[in-house]
């Protein structure tokens, strides 16, 4: 797997040229392009640039609408439900999370429940905009149905994530971003690309065996809740992905479950939608609303300190904290350039070639 | 192991007897009582009346406050912070939902994270307080630290839970209620008392190696995060437990991490607290603050009858609600009984002869 290092603003030009290209305005196209580089800064390479021809597909497809009009449908002092108009979901959470912060700075919380949206790109992106303002951040979303509940055969749920970042003082933030199964289907791709077989408890066959085949997915088969089996929890896995689906969809009027609109634009729509698009759920927590700001940082540097200097069990591997391994990615990849691989730069080159503009070198 | 069938309503007026007699109101006793004995009713054997005669020794200690003033110290119209004046938890939690639905009522939601508690139960018990108004609760706690973070040695968490229960229509309400470790305690404790090994992927040993020992928490070993291990998605059962840590604790100004107060009276205190007493985080949620109810629940019974219609893997384990197991078992021993081991009998023979009161049978 050949990769080459792509400075951050170059990728950052190209991909707001393309969102700038499809119709975005100037403010929207730069947005987007923030939240889905965070993937890439952040080492989630699933998430980042490698999913923007297939974003753009969407649009091709009619899925996305690059000029949504973002509403409010239903609300309360501290809840909204927001109709995202097909937008891109990059954009759509984002403007979710505001008004989810816009309620907390009013009530002390704000929880925003969304429909008719589309894939948004890694949660964190969406909950870190919280600690902005001394809050708690909270995102979630929904997405294609690829994950078989415990003693099920059939693909019911998403990868259904769950963010939670939470600021600290001295201490950089905590970010605890989730697939709530053993493992993302990110990971997966990893080891189809490696020809390397999955760990046990990641996937399963078509009849509900367990599996080791990274490619299984492509013959019926499915991921498994985080646990993996029913001796090691995955009944809890299932549980939390299915929360996801609740708070992001049941809520909000969005499709849940098997019906959640698959990411290719080449798979087609499942009929009898009972909802409108992709659905997230985003949370704001004032830390004032609790307690003193400064109260609060001083415990959770504390906090965070105490599980840094744990005792490791490997002198080679210190105990990290949920956000950790991020950030080094970040500041790294910020300083040298974020590795693409070959594949994924040939195309972004189609993709420039097919939009006619400019290639990204 | 020898099991009796006790009926509900002999094992309820016994309970309340001894809560009363440690000084709680009639109210409170009866509260305390339901409370408790709803980890008995649902199956849930390890967190009931086994653990009546724990929390009577923690009241002897003086850890416990059977008549506790239980007050909100800071609040907005969406938040507040309790404090449970050294209460049984299994009170205070109540009380503090009360109070989140109460703000749920006014602004949408309500979010309450208490301080200076002691052990609450079962979380399920409290979240579902909230299905009674039409709401979505949310129930969490820290607890005693038995858990080793990823790549850890040292016990830094507890079995944290999780607890969401989400009403239906005509189907019975969502309920997923679940520690964040790969098994909780209580299922260790079932397989000490059968003298069998424990799965891989439950416990670790002193040095952090991998373990089936069901009694290795006695000399240094942890119980493990949801995951079991890094390759099985350890991380993310340890991200969950800090978030249930940072929600109960850190907003509230409880105790956190290694310094939770251990539930056997007997374990000495950790020195230098910098909270007071364990911390519970509880929510709930209007859910016409998101869209009519009618159209949440109709929905909602169509998710559920979605994953219980879904193909078995094996003909005999069809695919599960979260809250199925749990209802059931409370419909099988609301009529038969509750299966006390004669154990759990002799102790609470023990406890009536100590306090002078009339014995369970």
């Amino acid at each position: 797997m050949q990769e080459r290092l792509i400075p951050y603003d170059r990728l950052s030009d190209f991909t707001r040229s393309v969102f700038s290209h499809i119709g975005c305005s100037s403010e929207e196209a730069a947005l987007a392009t923030r939240a889905l580089l965070s993937a890439d800064l952040r080492g989630i390479d699933s998430h980042g640039v490698a999913r923007l021809s297939g974003y753009i597909r969407l649009w091709e497809v009619g899925r996305v609408n690059a000029r949504p009009h973002i509403r409010v449908i239903h609300e309360t002092p501290s809840t909204a439900v927001v109709d995202g108009d097909r937008g891109l979901g990059l954009i759509v959470a984002s403007r979710a999370m505001d008004i989810a912060r816009e309620k907390a700075k009013q009530v002390g919380t704000g929880w925003v429940s969304v429909q008719n949206s589309n894939h948004f790109g890694i949660a964190a992106f969406h909950a870190m905009q919280a600690l902005e303002d001394d809050m708690i951040g909270w995102a979630m979303t929904n997405a294609s149905p690829l994950v078989a509940p415990t003693f099920s055969k059939d693909r019911l749920l998403g990868t259904n994530p769950i963010c939670v970042a939470a600021p600290a003082g001295e201490e950089p933030p905590f970010v605890a971003d989730l697939a709530t199964t053993t493992a993302a289907n990110g990971k997966l791709e990893i080891l189809q690309r490696k020809n390397t077989e999955a760990p046990s408890g990641w996937v399963q066959d078509e009849a509900g065996n367990p599996s080791t085949d990274p490619n299984i997915l492509k013959s019926g088969g499915a991921l498994l809740p985080l646990g993996g089996d029913r001796d090691h929890g995955s009944h809890k896995g299932y549980a939390l992905g299915a929360i996801v689906d609740l708070f992001s969809a049941l809520l909000s009027g969005a499709n849940y479950a098997p019906w959640v609109p698959p990411f290719p634009a080449y798979v087609p729509m499942p009929a009898q939608q009972p909802g409108k698009g992709i659905g997230h759920f985003m949370g704001a927590m004032r830390v004032d609303a609790f307690r003193p700001v400064e109260d609060y940082k001083s415990h959770m540097d504390q906090w965070i300190r105490g599980f840094r200097a744990a005792q490791p069990i490997r002198a080679d591997q210190p105990v990290l904290v949920p956000g950790d391994p991020e950030r080094v990615a970040q500041a790294q990849r910020l300083e040298k350039g974020i590795p693409l691989m070959e594949t994924v730069i040939r195309d972004l080159q189609e993709l420039a070639d097919r939009l006619n503009i400019t290639r990204l070198d």
